[in-house]
């Protein structure tokens, strides 16, 4: 394969650090390291001037902190996509961003390949490679982590120090990390043991309930169809209002998750996860959408949820069933409008109150002591229909029902 | 319509008392209480007592709460059924029970009706009476509070000291109160009002998180085929074990949920539930089931709960759906064998461990560092495959990838 | 109830003839007759008449045929939606449709109330209040054949010659008929007896196969996306493309399907129906998505197909979810475009070609022969992950691969 | 690699027959080649000479048909599988059954290797390949096509004649077939040209419709629990009755299929398929399932076929899911007892009559002239609380259902 410039996702780590001097090297490239900025706290000019230290004559730092909200994270919470039933996809939603990122950089830069850092035996590499695909199927893919034959850390410190990498000096953590602004996510190493606790250092952006404060705080969060849009009578733009949930969130320490999960590529791999102002984001988002979604619509809409889920997990973002599914879902939002309160306390969240313009709820409906929305002989007539299709089932086949009955006993 | 001999399911409230003379004095009927032991935790003596006193000639006491965690809350958790997400269907569940064991009395004794306390506005009119029309299509069904002109409480009462029913001396709750060994629900009355939280002293199973225990406690639930048998190292039968959690998860404020959810019969209502060994022993099953069961089979399994929950939701527990469905479920826990730790602090309860001899994880396929799984270069061919059909799709229709490229700015 | 003014869906058949003088005798009211032209194939001038000669003093004919295509028929194939597998939706599609002029001419012409002819056993009563409620909540609603006395035709007719009603001279056929321009049923009357066949001269859309041309006929349909649009080179508007292949696919003998279903209010029925063009345009609409929309995108349409159908049957027409569908729906037709050639032979409708701008099919991607797409060696890669999971299963669980393995004998 | 004994399934044709001494030559191996009879109609004792005349000392004929139709197509067409809404999975499904046969085989011989003779661009290798996961983890497996040098027809050829193989005098039909007694399908060569009709000759199971009977042909098939009993009233094993169900149907020219799909390699693939036998089956336990089985289990059993039919087309049916999947189905299957009556004419097959001893259909239930399952205006009370959750929509949400008013125009 002739490579002459390669657009290469670089995090500043070990792993695609040692990527540079080694694509040069094979395919006597030219490497242009670019850098997204998905909020992961670090200081990305230094993670800049570590690419051009490792070979690297050009490295670009793009800041899309307000696409990731905006255009993954919302849409994603609106789907109510949660891999598994509990995994929040924050690793998932920021590759195809990343590789997005860096295919425009590649465009504009003339590259004719791209790459990226991540291993043979994880999703991410699905989810770049994906991305690639969609995007710019022309340009040819390298993982050299696939490719070469370097394997584990001290063979890649090695590595570095041949080709004058800078290798960081301070031990690393005893399982691998990564950040951006709605998780921390870690995993491998010592939590390999899935039978023993996270230890309580490993936490990053959440407090330790036993330390978090000891009252309660409530928030008042606003959407307006799906869209966050303010937080205690304040208006804010989506990023700061992440940033303030973030802070408010991990200060209770709310969003904590450890939990085994089903990756793409076949094994099962155990994740321990913090998303402090993304729980409270979609704690309160799901109780705005029980007051202002039509029973029927909801209820299709909370299967679609996990195949959304699967979708972005599965690399799957830029893909026509996740935009038909996006079409749907914008469909079911326009009622989203109002406000929900929510109260954390040392590690929890909960909705306590709601409202809405568009609310469908009306105490007067629901009441039991009023007539007003039918006359409760009505409901006779509503139960023998609804009941039909088991009575006549019941009736012509005593026998599966008496083995009903013997069931209970 | 007529009526020689009528089982009530009673309850020992004003609702179902007022029932007992007005049976009588409408039909001209013999009335039969029927009162299920569902673990409500009242005095059922008492309760047998006042129905006498209501004018019932016999009252039977059924102890059913064995049945109710074997037949009922077990396979409801292992089907994962949660209705909206949220509700953990405590008093759908018991209904269809109280159903059945009113049956088999009417049965012994020959009735030739059944009749229910509920409103004409409620969801659990139609889980009685679809029960009845499956276990007993050929007895009468007769719903007073459809059927009279007394409207509220105020009324129940005057009719009720008119006919010599005792009536309690204390005030009731402003909100109605439906218990059980699995929850403790509250809705109407003040309950009404969305935007405001419950009052402190609604909570009757659990602590406030704020007054629990300041330490977190950790639980070892065992499994067998989706069944949990033992906590902390000790055998337990099911009803013991449920009734430990309850205590348990309620000292620390575990199972609260504050929600507006779909009535059947139309409506949105708002129900605020306790359910604190159900939620340890949901929680934990998860957890447990993530280790054993397959991923494949796992995500589809994820789509049968909430059609369960509907089918509970909606009273057709005696269903040929949910006979489908539990042989599915079934078929599913073959391999949910194990332990899981929980860790239950201050109103949550989270999942920090898991083992077991089925257990489909493996440390070293899940390892980055090793290649005993496969040769981390087949992960090249599963991607090309993999994402054919979104890069032909990309080849093929570039305006529609423009528009995914538009989207994201 | 006081009315003043009710528009009534008026078919000019006996059963809603007879309703005018009802209405006027029960309530005093004015009756407006509303005639919706949904390509019934009746001399609607005459119908028109024969509503002021039973008392309507004013009587609308309303040509809704091409929004009938538009608006109802299309978006509907589009969706795939049939249900149980094999209606094809006819009559369910048209009353909403119906309700929705008769709303419109209610409102023009400050009527108060709605009336239909649907009896309480039928699908129709619920599609048609489930749009008024939808479209005029405000308005009454009346339902004569629930509400009066007369039972069957005969009393019908005793009622129509006591009030001055025309009565049809001629022997009514011994089952009920609907027709419209997509599709004709009949139901009931001799047609209860499942087993026996329906008589030959039932049919009146389709040619009976035998007698059906003895050499097969091609056709060429074209769609934009998703639309029809032309046929055997012609561009043609949707009615009368429509009108085209209701022609032609009767002449073959075409669309005919006898089935027994599940009625919305409990009970099952029979229907046979007749959908000439329909059944051809469903067929090749199919066959051109087959080749223009992705795997994953298909499939998970195939899900949403009965669920809509559902909708659509069971009166939730104008529903928020039917909204969400459409969008989802209109996402995937941005590709469908093309052509497909279908074959009509005595009686049946096979698509033997397509062709597509848009076309994901690629001979040279299928060919066994070559290496273009990707190296065969790529495939082993696929497989060593994709099988994973059920591999590491079986390593887990032998004896429940013993069980497998058993059951094959 | 290293390989001493290698279990070989053996078609026959130049694929498999060139393996054997590839096997020999490239392993040093010994080759066992097995032969399961599943139907395929060809001299299977000339097939086990070939074998052995291409230097295989030991050739297997296996003969299970019996199973084939009672442990694969019984359970698929009970569970309504269908891929893609149209291939009724012949080929699927047969290879987990050859792939079992060789298992079997190769335990019994003391084999350490499994090969087959699929390309690398198809579904089979997945097929053949997942099934030795499940079954025989322990045993190396070898696709020969994916990994030698041999490209094409024509250089098989050569090699073969290079090793003594005998080589096919008559020329090689233009695309290629694969035949059992389910199923026959057509792929590849000229059938590539998507847009062109099969040509008249490649149908080998079908009669043209054109030179079909000119008379109807009426057949009463007889189920019992889902299972195919008896046709016309004379008990028949299930092989016997398939086999005169293909004979029926392919005289009558039903079951052909011409369609384009989707490959789980990911391209799209055309397939033309006859299955004569297999699509009056489905039709007539279709039509069947109608009359016994209840509403909501029926509708949810829809959309189970579909995944049911993907994992069968994916090679997963040894999983799981399928187990899970065959015990909801047998659950549906306990009424499934009766017959139907179907009519065969020039290409199609149409169901006219049903009945059952547990039929869920009564004429009385739904005829319209009678009031013997409710009172008419119990429908009232059905309508109101069916179509609350669209009026409350509608009332609080008006700007909304004016876009469906103005949709319509």
């Amino acid at each position: 394969m002739t490579v002459k410039k390669v657009a290469l996702a670089y995090s500043g780590g070990l792993d695609t650090s040692v990527a540079i001097p080694w694509l040069r090297e094979t395919y006597g490239c030219e490497v242009i390291a670019v850098i997204a900025d998905v909020g992961q706290g670090e200081d990305l000019d230094a993670v800049r001037k570590k690419a051009t230290a490792s070979g690297a004559p050009s490295a670009h730092v793009v800041d899309v902190r307000r696409a990731f909200v905006t255009d993954y994270i919302v849409p994603m919470v609106q789907a109510g996509a949660v891999y598994e039933g509990r995994y929040l996809l924050g690793t998932s939603l920021a590759r195809p961003l990343i590789a997005r990122t860096q295919v425009e950089v590649a465009l504009a830069e003339g590259c004719d390949a791209l790459a990226h850092g991540c291993t043979g035996k994880g999703n991410d590499q699905v989810r770049f490679e994906l991305a690639y695909q969609a995007l710019a199927p022309h340009l040819k893919v390298i993982a050299p982590w696939r490719s070469w034959h370097i394997r584990g850390r001290e063979q890649a410190i090695e590595y570095a120090q041949l080709h004058g990498v800078p290798v960081p000096a301070s031990r690393a953590k005893p399982y691998s990390v990564d950040k951006n602004l709605w998780h921390c996510s870690s995993e491998a190493g010592i939590l390999e043991d899935i039978w023993t606790e996270p230890p309580d250092d490993l936490y990053q952006y959440t407090a330790d309930p036993r330390t978090a404060p000891d009252e309660p705080e409530y928030l008042e969060i606003d959407y307006e169809e799906g869209r966050p849009v303010g937080l205690n009578g304040e208006r804010l733009d989506p990023l700061g209002l992440m940033e303030r949930l973030n802070a408010i969130g991990g200060k209770h320490g709310v969003g904590r998750m450890d939990m085994v999960e089903n990756r793409l590529v076949g094994m099962k791999t155990r994740g321990v996860y913090e998303t402090p102002g993304g729980t409270v984001l979609v704690t309160a988002h799901r109780d705005l959408e029980a007051i202002t979604i039509e029973r029927e619509c909801a209820h299709y809409k909370m299967l679609i949820g996990p195949r959304y889920a699967e979708l972005v997990y599965y690399g799957q973002w830029f893909s026509p069933l996740r935009q038909a599914f996006d079409a749907f879902v914008a469909s079911t939002q326009r009622t989203v409008t109002g406000t929900v309160r929510v109260r954390l306390y040392k590690g929890s969240v909960m909705a306590v109150g709601r409202r809405s313009p568009n609310s469908l709820y009306n105490a007067e409906l629901a009441t039991f002591s009023d007539d007003s929305v039918y006359d409760q002989r009505e409901a006779a007539g509503f139960i023998t229909l609804w009941g039909l299709p088991t009575r006549i089932f019941a009736q012509t086949n005593p026998h599966l029902i008496r083995f009903l009955h013997e069931r209970v006993r």
